[in-house]
């Protein structure tokens, strides 16, 4: 894959080029820009920035606004311009293992074009590309704001993608749970919670400029497609929800673990119990024939030594059965 | 059952028909619909595609809505058009064994037309059908909107019975909790848990849909039908009310798990404890008299045997009458 | 206490009839209702469903409320229609032990009458029938949206009276829970919290319904009574917030169970860990000398058994200071 | 202290009359207000209650407010009449223990008098009487808004001292937590915790009630004064964020003394492992050589002893080596 | 450094004098205050409250005002005069251990000045006093809202810095207790939940006063430039949920914590209770060897010896290899 992309479209026309950042940033001309078609320049990071910031300056960007692209992200932003909107998010990053590394985006969207800024290669939008080219839906007929919800559709798309993995994860750990009981069953659970968090952060946020984007009153925005923005919260919405019910449920496994923990708890201090209230008083006894006085009658006795086996045998026997009829001897 | 089934009724006539999806669909004429009448078209899957795109093109539904019936459903939507309404959710699938078994239902709504289609063969709309063919309330002299308000009412039924039997079920657990204390039964909370938590993924987005009917100003929506729609987001209030309620008490019947838990370790080390601190220290004494030493002067004495007896008896009913005293020996 | 009553009153007038049923509906007349009276009907049972329906079809009501005055009710209901407001809450049922245990009140306001339906007979509202007796406040030269007022008070009363019960058992536990720790004091924090939940249950409706009453247009509620409906909303608001503070304070004292349960296990601990500790060692000391072999030259020793016996002293003064010096002896 | 005080100011003049209640509530003349003054009148009992009456009727006071005066409060309340308005919180008692210990407070406010009447003796306002006779702020040249104001505000630094009370509390809490873990600390944890959920009751309501008077559009209440009730609303909802926190910070501490107990448990078991597992195993090898067999050729070996008391070194050293190697013998 | 700095700056001349209170106080004359200029005076401490005062005094500051700037504070506070917006806030103290350790801040806005009061020494604003030397961004460009903004800003930074502090020490407390379970663990856990209760308590009162700015209506706050605090403002609601989230995964690490402390526990008592079942009952065997009765044929057996022997391997073997197969004896 090559570091930057330029999509131009129209009905009528779609045209790639995969170049490198020096190239595409050089060879566009805002001045000639062809108001029938949406350029789409998407870069795959931002080492170029000479090239990048040149472009920006180009396209008539504020300079707080190039500043943002090249900077860490704090939080997510939108900003309005008069001629241009600019947008940064975080989302997740592509085959990342974890919710937790993310990698910030940011989007221009002007009139006839849109930039888009990732900080690392990785393919969010491969969806929106063949899209274009197929020419699948109304992507093709519709101007700069539509893409831009084609690629936050894109974006919100991986976050489900990732709730699902968790929500597999956690049936794994439900089944695991109702089989065994691993101590590494705990730490997993905590660790789902953990990604369930991260992905809160990640979605409150663009929820948050979706709103903003609802209720923005710029020329870029046609107010016909604002509820392709609603819809695009509505799902941020009921993700929230899935994150909150699937934290729950691991809640309810947590729960289940520790009372197995102590279930076993319970059943290994039953086997010390009964193994030691049987054998200690009965140890008592054959302790009290070995002593070593002189004067012992019952050492004596010819039957001695076979009483006191069917005494300790009935004793035995006693503690044993009143063991088994509070029911310390069947699993529960 | 057929797959599909075709009502048509107004104020003096009602007529079902039981057919199997592409018959409907062929025989269905959007331009010889009979304003008096309402035609409802209740499909039980999804398998004849083909067919149902035909009727849905034949009633100038957008490509989009087309596609949204046969895809699976992330989220509950409402979306207006001019000359219909389009909802798709989540409901409870019929005759499941829990909650997390759901099915899609769309619905189109239309001026004189409404059609439902269902996942899977399922008799949610039993009730419904009853009171037309009977002519029971108001269903037979009212428009689309209100059989709408029915249909989706006979869903919220389905979903306040499911309630209930979670309410049963914590009342058995109830039961189970106060007369012994197996382990199944903190399982049998925590899937309880679950379902609430599932219930609650239902109710919210038709709660929100709701709304959503209540707000639009949309001319299949009569306005003086809209206290309808008004009483059902209550009903879905009261339901999540409940869930939570139902949540409550299982939290509380987990804390009694528990404390239960935690009191029978207690009284197995209780029992561990009083029987090793009254023969451990006996044994002892035994012990030391079963030394061999050359020069042991009590050994000689001729009631060094009964002295020593004595003195253990006198040290186990002291123990023995301590532990009682702390109250070890009776159970609380 | 006979099935129905009717009270007639105004300013100059009071008349109670306490009659069955069937005599009070078939002597009813709307249209000879004097309007500067108002006529209140309330009925402690709906047995006589035949004449409760005659009066109610007397007074043209809609059917779909005659029919919810007769089954069973899942949500609390407001309905206004042009002649009557109709209001369906769940409250207290009278002298019941526990707050699970709720009758359905169906109330019907119309110009000059109100009708009240209890499913059971119950005195629910002695106080108001009481100050319209005596004459006490505004009653009786108000019309019947301020008796309405008064009913509701009555009941949101008797929610105070059943809070307050609780509230006082929670004192006991209190006090039980300080002085010892019986397993049962759990059980009955549990169930304290189980009223408090179904206390939340029944009190949230009616706060609704009321907030429904202060925002109704209808010519039957006069403005300037919404105040009154404004404070009993506010008492709800309050007792909601008593409620939860309630559950507040039972977290907190089964926190003080379940500590005082682990403080017991640790005590139980400590004695058999210190009475092991002490005497096992010594027991393997004694052992070794009772060991049978041939040539062990201690056993010979005159002083060997005076030794023995003092280096087991030592010892086991050794290991009572430690446990003293660890505190594990003094109870805390 | 005598039961009421009368406070009569205006810019030029200011006197204090404490007399008994009778007195002064027989000499207030309404129509003899003077209205460059402000009159407060303060009590401090409701003992004289026909007095009492007698100075509201002269006042024109609704019989309603008259009688919830004199009866218990069960919600803070606000009304509004066209010559007066009326109020009644709860506030904390002077020198009460706990935060439990609450009494009622009713205000009056009028064009020129303010009343207050205190359920017992206490010093709620000696702040503002201070003020009022060094004429520090502005209290001088306002009217009885603002007075209303300063009262206000007397009491929410009642809460506020109060709420530092628990903060130091806890301090000490905290700091007995670290360096021991007396169960009495628990209690100590949960008694605060109360008094907070005391503390939040107290504060919503007169919070309510602010947010009344900021809304209020009554002539008593000069806009321009407004803002004076805003920043008490603020100071309450910074009280109530307060008590929050320091909730949470309890929370924290009971989950240390949990930690605590529990690791204590585990040395406690340690101690009594570590000790059963050397000794018991060596118990049973000398009981071994003090077996009566007549065939044990080891008792007959002239270095058995010296044999059997190595192995045993042996062994109890390796088992004491393996729980120093699992850390067993160091606390952590 | 000394206690108070002036910055005078235009676009075209930028002057700081750091001088000490007493100095520039006396220096400073609002009439000739040159309105091309800002002039931003920070005083380091309020030590000499009479020049400060006079200084006040000569910019017509409110007595209430100049009142607050030496008085603790207790609630964060905006207030609007016509010629002066005032504002207080509490912000971490520079080089503080805990974020506990608050110090107070005031703000004067004024037309062309803007005075800030810190409670100690400490450079908060070091980086905008090199963004005014450097002239980077627009604050050189901009009026003493912009500067109050560049200023909110730097303060709320300070927080983003404790925040992520917070987020090192709970990455660093995750690392130890995957590795190992000390007790201070949960101790560290605890206290950096209490950060995060302190860094919310500072936060919410920040982001109620940018509200406050956003909607406030003065002539001293551009319209344009309130995008600037609602950037902040949203910064503010971001660092809530990093501090929500944060809370979150410290629960998640005190599970693990309790968790593993459960599980050691169980170890424990697995080492006892496997030690003790296999050594008890054998002892008790040889014990009965032991004992010295006259008539004990085994006794007399050539084999008797051996056979008990085998007898206990037997046992022995067998009671292990049943905790084997429970898998009691690896670690899990």
């Amino acid at each position: 894959m090559k570091n930057a992309q330029l999509y131009k479209y129209s009905q009528e026309f779609f045209a790639v080029q995969n170049e490198e950042v020096h190239q595409i940033c050089s060879d566009f001309e805002p001045n000639a820009i062809d108001t029938d078609y949406v350029y789409w320049l998407n870069f795959h990071n931002l080492q170029d920035r000479q090239s990048l910031e040149l472009l920006c300056q180009k396209l008539q960007l504020d300079k707080l606004s190039i500043e943002s692209i090249f900077q860490p992200l704090r939080r997510s932003k939108v900003e309005e311009y008069s001629n241009y909107l600019f947008f940064q998010i975080h989302t997740l990053r592509n085959n990342s293992a974890t919710a937790a590394e993310t990698e910030k985006l940011s989007f221009v969207v002007g009139k006839s074009f849109l930039l888009s800024f990732q900080d690392h290669q990785g393919l969010h939008f491969s969806d929106v590309r063949e899209r274009i080219e197929k020419s699948k839906g109304k992507i093709r007929s519709q101007k700069s704001d539509f893409l831009l919800f084609r690629l936050l559709d894109a974006l919100i798309d991986e976050i489900f993608v990732k709730t699902e993995e968790v929500s597999d994860q956690i049936d794994l750990i439900d089944a695991g749970i109702h089989s065994n009981m691993k101590s590494h069953l705990l730490r997993e659970i905590e660790t789902q919670k953990r990604e369930l968090i991260e992905l809160r952060k990640l979605i409150q946020p663009i929820k948050d400029l979706l709103a903003g984007l609802e209720n923005m009153d710029h020329p870029l925005i046609d107010p016909s497609n604002k509820h392709y923005f609603k819809n695009l919260r509505n799902s941020c919405t009921s993700l929230l929800e899935d994150v909150d019910a699937h934290k729950q449920i691991l809640e309810s496994l947590s729960n289940l673990y520790y009372a197995a923990q102590g279930q076993r708890m319970n059943e290994i201090m039953k086997v010390l119990t009964v193994v030691s209230s049987i054998f200690i008083p009965l140890t008592f006894i054959v302790g009290v024939y070995g002593m070593n006085f002189k004067y012992m009658p019952e050492l004596e006795y010819p039957y001695g030594y076979y009483t006191v086996v069917l005494v300790m045998i009935l004793i035995g026997a006693g503690l044993l059965s009143y063991f088994i009829k509070r029911g310390w001897l069947k699993r529960d």
